[in-house]
């Protein structure tokens, strides 16, 4: 059976979590690893994450049947621009961006005849970064999304056993509403946690005891604020209008709770703190 | 040397903690337990939380040189109505209640000549509830605020050697002033909480795949929205003014982070997401 040549752009915590995971697979993997760090190149290829690895991403994907993209969203054009010449007729492009429509309107038509492109979101991750925090099992269980920008099915199944070999469960989505989706789930709540850190900083101003007493309560319910903000402001901007909308939502449910406070309505703040729970306990 | 006869009224999670911790505790302490339910009382002088116990208020109370109300916050008031005229001169009553000013004003009024109020809030909890999850080292370590609404010396040292019995460190707050950090750092954090659930639960009302899709990040934000209804519904209740401004500052740091992605100003995010992070890293 032949190889399935993988080139890997981005040796960080997901494409080195990608190799490491294709190299324990039973699969017909053949790894080539590219990165613009030497080093990091190096380490991949000990660690037995990449069979082969090169910091020229024009040779990285020159033979590849599939080529992953996992660096930054933003980035990904850009590479996609420099490999484009490189790639073989036949090969499929997919990545591991947070948000996929912009993705999916700008890199088709980048791409030379014959290669298709597959936009992917695995919803797994971690809070550390590059390849040392790289895991075999990062993306165990964990559902992995596809917003094909094609009906190639030759395409589709090499990306599905891709998917398969890292453990992922494949979930194919459109691309808005796959950007809908994530608005609501993670990047609404990470500007929410950034806005309250924000707002109790400029109290903690005021008062010195402040910061002292956050108790575990506001521990938790901003731990995502530590996420990397350079990482977190271009998932945010590539995704404006549904973060737009979702931000609309909150600030009217926000709203509803302020106005009972205010009302001194018990019956109301009660209600809203009811459904809250309920579907917390979903 | 004599015994301190303490009266705790109300033998749930923090009640009963309380005294499971006196009766570890080397100190003279003889634990009286009071709770509406007779079943309750039995299992506390079962696990030997208190040296004795009834349902009657005005009978626990009757000996007690101190009295610590271990109920929710809106049920200080009528329960210290109720007591009161059994209080013996000289005694010192002190809560566990999540807001102070409002208690500071009410309460001594409504006591008998000779008996003075020290509000307490241990910033200790769990979500569990009840006697059967009341633990001994529940306090250890933790900050145990005192808002004093008297000057007698006698009293506080009472109070003092309570909340060292319990472990705890005791740190004096005027009552005001206690009532805005808990505004800020635990109070609209929950409101945030709850907020942020109810409007991904309006989205997923769209969308099936939406709560399906909410990972480890939304988990976390929103745990604390799991808390009982009716205990935050009184908790925001009694400090609604402290909590007002601070959700005018939340919705202020909101607002400009929410600027920044509509403007698409790079810079402006990454700088408020940059200093979530490093007020979050301290």
């Amino acid at each position: 059976m032949p190889k399935t040549r993988v080139a890997v752009v981005g040796l960080g915590l997901l494409g080195g979590s990608i190799g490491l995971a294709l190299s324990r697979s039973a699969g017909p993997w053949h790894v080539i690893g590219v990165d613009r760090d030497e080093g990091t190149v190096g380490k991949a290829i000990a660690a037995g994450a990449v069979d082969a690895g090169t910091t020229d991403i024009g040779q990285g994907v020159h033979v590849a049947d599939l080529v992953v993209l996992a660096t930054p969203v933003r980035t990904v054009p850009d590479l996609i621009r420099t490999a484009a010449p490189g790639m073989k007729s036949g090969a499929v492009v997919t990545d591991v961006g947070s948000t996929k429509a912009e993705l999916c309107r700008t890199i088709p038509p980048l791409l030379p005849p014959g290669v298709v492109y597959i936009g992917g979101h695995p919803m797994a991750g971690s809070e550390l970064k590059g390849f040392d925090a790289a895991d075999p099992y990062l993306f165990e269980n964990a559902v992995y999304v596809l917003t094909p920008a094609t009906n190639d099915a030759v395409a589709m199944r090499r990306v599905l056993e891709f998917v398969e070999a890292l453990g992922a469960q494949p979930l194919v989505l459109e691309a808005a509403r796959h950007d809908r989706i994530v608005a609501a789930v993670s990047h609404l709540p990470h500007l929410v946690a950034a806005a309250l850190v924000n707002a109790v900083a400029d109290a903690a101003a005021a008062d010195a005891q402040l910061l002292a007493l956050a108790a575990g309560g506001f521990r938790d319910t901003t731990r995502i604020a530590s996420g990397d903000p350079a990482l977190w402001r271009d998932i945010c901007m590539t995704n404006r209008e549904p973060l737009t909308a979702m931000l609309n939502l909150f600030q009217h449910t926000l709203a509803r709770l302020r106005g009972a406070v205010e009302a001194g309505d018990d019956e109301e703040l009660h209600a809203q703190l009811e459904a809250a729970r309920a579907t917390r306990e979903q």
